[in-house]
């Protein structure tokens, strides 16, 4: 009988899979590593291999896969970081665990993770949700009424690459200049901490290393460093412009901040709060902002919901 | 028999009322007068009064209003321009048409203009559209998969109050600083054009007028004037801008420009496109941006679609 859904976390180091009941419990997950050789070839097959050797095909619902690119109609239109061009993963992913009766669906993984924000974690019933995921990049999900929104060419929630920043012009991986990616990633919060540090000749335990990461940025604010703190002030200011805008644009009932970065914790809230309402006001009156809640499976939990 | 669909602009100067048939057809129009006396408090009754002299009230399937403030479920939370509070419009024209097998809904002005385009024109065949609507201010519209998206303070869609200058950071009438609104209405194109030439010594057409409209700055940009040529593009800028951060969020199908100032014609789009692909690119492949084909009529043509 079929009793479980699959999710499948697809990232560029290794790939994350949960086994979920129909009420989208998380019984169990293993992962295997991402074979990036021959333009990632392998990566679908490994992933079939490692759910059969798991779970018998029989007792599978759904699988639900999320992936590090736009995805429109469960096709992925390219994923640089596994060296993918287009693929209709429906369709391989049908023929690979050869078994038609198995639901297959798709989504980008920041949209995704947002769905499982929704569906299990911090946005546990609400339908409308924006999420904003800080890692080495930034990424965006967006759920409406339930909803991924995927838009006409997979790039709805391309959040990372919202325009803010008109004062550095940052060049983005994406070729832009001035994406909020630039300047509230991991990497764009140590660019401005170490522009910061160059125009400027106040102390700042900063300047003890060569290199550093954003923690050791929110680390220094928090322990009332100046230069700390108005890194993490301006990098906040961005984000909260960003949030503002979207907020402008979807009047969301709830936005979520996760990745990497929001593991700096609830001096998040304290700075993008500084200027959100300021920005959405007489607008929004009462946007909720929450940190994720549930980590590195935000993924997986998404892609069972795409399946429920 | 029921077979009239009545849709109805509320303005701040006056009522468009126009009858359709079923399929969507403007069959009549009329208006009346806003009555801004008492807070507003006879425009409803004004409205109903009309509509009855023109439709026996048993030939009508349903109402559809659009107003100039935020709307969620057919409860205007408020509307500074005619006065009002919040207010039940189901409720109140129901009991004032006293027919209870009426259908009434209702929306905010630019996502019903929004609707409007979907409906009967530029965007037909489309179901998720982004339009702006460039007049003394700037409006929003938001369609996705048919339906207007109203947020959840009734706020979707207030594109004009998304911040996208970070230069001038002109007041806007919501009390921000650096909204659309503020470079990209009739209003801020005259901002940015006396601004230019405040700061600048070259000669201009504009300099002979103490006070001129946005209409003038098109025409001289049209004319080759170099201060209207760098006016137009700062503007076109700023709303090419606002039309990528929207595009990065929703990726929507087709993005329309509306409004009084778009009747300065193709020069917006000329001036738009120049930005546009850049700020999305390489996200958005082939966003379709067009002007409004409804002109006037758009408010009450989105009406009639909310209650189709």
């Amino acid at each position: 009988m079929r009793k479980y859904i699959i999710g499948v976390d697809v990232g560029g180091t290794s790939v994350k899979i949960g086994k979920f009941n129909r009420a989208g419990d998380l019984l169990d997950k293993f992962s295997v590593k991402t074979d990036l050789s021959n333009h990632g070839a392998n990566i679908l097959k490994d992933i079939i291999q490692a759910i059969k050797e798991n779970i018998a095909t029989d007792e599978i619902i759904g699988i639900g896969l999320g992936v590090p690119g736009p995805v429109k109609n469960n096709v992925v239109i390219h994923c640089v970081n596994l060296g993918w061009g287009r693929k209709d993963l429906e369709k391989e992913v049908h023929s690979l665990i050869n078994d038609e009766n198995i639901i297959i669906q798709a989504g980008n993984d920041a949209n995704v993770a947002a769905a499982g924000e929704m569906f299990k974690g911090i946005a546990k019933g609400y339908k409308n949700v924006v999420m904003f995921t800080l890692g080495t990049g930034v990424g965006g999900g967006i759920i409406l009424d339930g909803k991924v929104v995927e838009g006409v060419n997979g790039s709805g929630g391309e959040l990372g690459h919202i325009i803010v920043d008109q004062r550095h012009n940052f060049a983005c991986n994406c070729g832009k200049k001035g994406c909020l990616e630039t300047v509230a990633s991991a990497t764009g919060i140590v660019n401005l901490a170490k522009t910061r540090l160059a125009h400027s000749k106040v102390w700042s335990p900063l300047r003890k290393y060569e290199d550093f990461s954003a923690k050791k940025v929110f680390d220094c604010a928090k322990e009332d460093d100046a230069i700390g703190k108005q890194t993490i002030d301006e990098a906040m200011r961005y984000l909260a412009l960003a949030m503002a805008n979207v907020s402008l644009t979807l009047d969301p009932e709830i936005i979520v901040i996760g990745g990497g970065v929001s593991n700096a914790g609830e001096i998040i809230l304290e700075y993008v709060n500084k200027y959100y309402y300021d920005y959405v006001n007489p607008f929004i009156k009462k946007a909720n902002i929450a940190m994720a809640s549930l980590g590195n499976d935000a993924g997986i939990y998404g892609c069972a919901y795409l399946i429920k």
